[in-house]
């Protein structure tokens, strides 16, 4: 940590910063400059409060060396984490592009979900998403099936082979929903539910964790540290859309540069959802032709055969025959990716 | 509901949607102009998912007549609410302008505490605020006292007779604070965590609501609606800033016209934190006194002796004697707030 | 336009709105529901304005029934604009997707801009960029070369062959600036210089408009209506990045699904600019791989052969080995993307 | 400038950057730590684009030690700037609080003008607000009344004394606006036009510049500087809302906490405007005595005789009824502002 002090500053003031940090453990060093004082400070982070420091007198800006995220860190960790499922899946890295599919809330006929599972195995996808625990703006909305979705979710996997990643919304709930589910989905909302994070960090299974509607890349991060820091370090990053000031025509804005400043900062796989970014089924398909092409590990998509009738989020499924088409197109963007190269000079730029 | 149809609709698509619309319980009737048609729509909103309307074809914009959330409605509840204590205190509708001070965290050493809630006391502060349960952004920062920090608070209040705010982080932990606490505080970034609203819906203890880093003014008044649902009707809105596009000079935005508007809009009591929205405490005392004159029902503020040794949110702290200064300028300001009266020609406007 | 009534609303409140707009020449009917009244009115959106009616006792909502860009709008003019260069170059509906390069400023030395551009010639792209004019936040930055770069510009345009486009950011030197280039630029921070705007309308040159930082769909298409209003359809939309939350790792949030949006609502070509919508330049050769399967019909990128030097934006500009690397994969991907069809069930999602 | 390097930067990367630094006029020297090195710069920041620096190689951040801005800043002009106006109105500073009000528009009757004129001289307003040039999203809106207008605000001002604000919209125009007014506005959607800044920098009349829709603090103040820079040091800066994610029930965000921050970081005069901020006028009385009590320098409010029929922006102007009681109570914050004194502790804060 760098600490700049104002050009005002007088000893006493540097003194009482200096002798701060060295209370707090860390190792100091002064560097004066003509017009103002530095003073470098190496240690454990997790002893000091960045903020209490800079409110100290004359104290004008505090430069951290390091992110503040660790084993979420590509520094700390350079290899790609590849998560491995049962089924020979396997997401991150330079696995296969994978995709994941399904309705937004999984409803009361399990015969819709099967149809989709079929729909979604029969196009190469990989994972069936369906929720069973919604969180919903208004508390007049569905607010899902809890455990009897969990268990259609299980036989459609049962039937399909399909892997299943469904949300958990509650610290409570996480072991039941990890007990039926292959990737626990963490949502937006959720994002920054600390108790929720240290949960499912104590589980043994996959994380997805979405990115919140307002959150920094570094809070992003951060909150997968939180899951990775209880001992789960099998966390999927997905981009889903931001809070934008215009949401006419698209419900967020798919922010997806942020998939190789990820790739760049850290090491665990990254998905992207077209779906909630954007709101609207038109835009899926060439934004999921876009995610390939920035480099993410995979794809998260909602599907409905009646988005008329869905219980939620009707407006940006797909119905069974667009999914189809989308797929198709998709396998071949993928496929042509494989074929380019990226060559030194911009691997490194 | 008002749905408008495309100008290119068929009488087929028109049919569609108002069979549609009466297949889910709702009375529709026509109105057919030259260019448009257009359907209106009485019925239970509960029913229906606005978004899979809107996806209906030739469906052009779907136009709300009611704000979707009810309890926490002025129309529905036209008579503020005012939120009574045990000793005598009261928030909301006319009741006297209040304050919560106090540090962001509750520290080992009790003492500090004391010595806060004394100071908040003798300044005629109503409520004393503190940390327990901690939500951080990063793993590596003090996560709190948890139920010890309680008691500290619990004996505060002894020595006081201040009331208790303290933050309650999840749906587990919500009977135990509140059995420590006489408001519940729910956290910016708790507030669409819906298990932990319906939590603490179900208590019966006051619960002050954090606006969102990037809540809409309906998604705030929606998580209240959660609150209400389940039978706690005690809900106090707190203003703690949004994410703004800048926070070089100030952490977030105070989105101080939000007062007046929730005033119309809601029936529950406001309040504001300007040591949140701000993050700097030089701009506390000005953001404190114009808090009273949007009409802001109370404040909450962050005070500590010693802020750069404070373990979390030094920078924004008050220090004992800015406090006192701070308490000193506002009770004056409270005073002649009262003394204006606003003129009909501008209540109704 | 539909005007929806309060619930409470009078006999006399509705007349008095019904009456007002008869007055502004609209022809209206009412249509009353058992819970409210519905004003409709057809007629010149031009002779009112909205606001002020929404602003009338009692009125509760405005619906507009066409968007309020006319010329821009793809319902008025349903067939793709295509924008034809002497040169046989053309941009937009069909047209070969095409890239524009070159240094975010002109500096002093032209040899510079000369091997740029040779670089862009033989790397296939069609447009030489490079600004003359300046727009710099402080105004101790380079502030460009004026004549004397577009002086340079028209140089390279001769040894190359290649189209030039730079920006314009005055009313009065729009004639100037539209002597020497081929298309005329308007920068961001200029989206709603009206008179600018209006300038660039009355001149016989394509104008790319890029969008504002903070500029809605609408206002955008509405800026472009302000040049089509003065007589020049030649109008390029450009998305360059909107102001984010998070400005940490990217400069800007680059908002790729507008341009699905843009050529939904309007039949003008769209242009991506990733090197100000991101400022690195490891991100501009994922991106704009991204955005050639957005859908998009071009590509404008910085270059610099020693961007250490560059007076301006050095740190997202490709180096010229960089560029060419990138060009060869760009190429590939605009290849692979005509091998795509999009079904039907897509194309009318 | 602090510079600081990576924990890999080689000896030659070292070197490298130094000595560009060097090449450019600064003097520099090393600080080499354990784990990373620090070059410090000192010169004039004039002749370096920092971003330039910040793309070198393995340079891993730039740390400003000066405020981009320089004759805007309060360190280079500790006094407060007051502008004198001959008839003895003045801004800024110690200074009176001081009200501008009038019509969005100047319409084409100029009695209306006259109207409101004689109502702003009664209610003790200092200055007489109206726009002659608009700037208008859209090209159907009323585009204003050009000269005539401004010499309807010339006759309003032999009538009634009042000081003339009027927004200036092109450097073209800029020398006939300034013949006709007292200040000269800058609009919003101008604030980073910087051949306006530069004419109006050039001219001997004071400038309010409103702040851009998301502008940050520090483009704010350059934009000032540009002005300044040219030679006119009579700028006032006027704080007239930022653009959220949320405009349903506010049009933009108001950020009153920037009245304090611009302050500190200035000496220029600071004023604020509700209505534009807002854009409903029942919020305006409420944040128009926050605003005093903020610290401003004075407020802008758009007053109509008839809002319903007003040519732009009725929804959030004042009925002069409303404007006469938002006043009076005004003037008494006003008052009551003055009688309150701010301890040192909060000062120095």
């Amino acid at each position: 940590m760098i600490i700049v002090m104002n050009a005002g500053a007088s000893e006493e003031d540097i003194q009482h910063v200096n002798d701060r940090m060295q209370e707090l453990g860390f190792k100091t060093w002064l560097s004066r400059g003509d017009v103002l004082t530095i003073i470098g400070a190496i240690g454990d982070k997790r002893l000091v409060e960045t903020e209490s420091i800079a409110s100290m007198h004359n104290v004008k800006e505090i430069v951290s060396i390091r992110e503040p995220f660790k084993m979420a860190s590509r520094e700390a960790h350079p290899e790609d984490t590849v998560i491995k499922f049962a089924n020979g899946v396997s997401v991150g890295g330079d696995s296969e592009f994978i995709t994941m599919a399904g309705p937004c809330s999984i409803e009361a006929d399990p015969k819709l979900l099967f149809k989709i599972a079929d729909a979604v195995k029969k196009a190469g996808g990989q994972f069936l998403r369906g929720g069973a625990f919604k969180p919903r703006t208004s508390p007049y909305d569905f607010q899902g099936l809890e455990e009897e979705g969990l268990k259609h979710m299980a036989e459609a996997r049962e039937r399909t082979g399909l892997l299943i990643i469904t949300e958990v919304m509650d610290s409570v709930e996480a072991p039941l929903v990890a007990e039926y589910s292959d990737v626990l989905q963490v949502g937006a909302r959720n994002m920054q539910n600390f108790k929720l994070l240290k949960a499912v960090g104590k589980l043994n299974k996959p994380v997805m964790l979405k990115r919140g509607l307002s959150a920094t890349v570094r809070e992003f991060l951060l909150a997968a540290e939180h899951i990775m820091y209880q001992g789960n370090e099998n966390v999927i990053l997905c981009e889903r859309g931001i809070r934008g000031f215009d949401s006419t025509f698209t419900r967020n804005i798919l922010d997806l540069a942020i998939v190789p400043v990820l790739k760049k900062l850290s090491h665990l796989p990254v998905v992207v959802d077209p779906s909630h970014a954007t709101g609207h089924r038109y835009l899926i398909a060439p934004m999921a032709n876009a995610t390939v092409m920035s480099g993410a590990h995979g794809l998260m998509v909602e599907v409905h055969p009646d988005p008329d009738k869905a219980l939620s989020d009707g407006a940006q499924s797909l119905m069974l025959d667009q999914y189809e088409a989308m797929m198709n197109n998709l396998k071949k963007v993928i496929a042509f990716n494989k074929t380019l190269t990226v060559p030194e000079c911009l691997a490194k730029a």
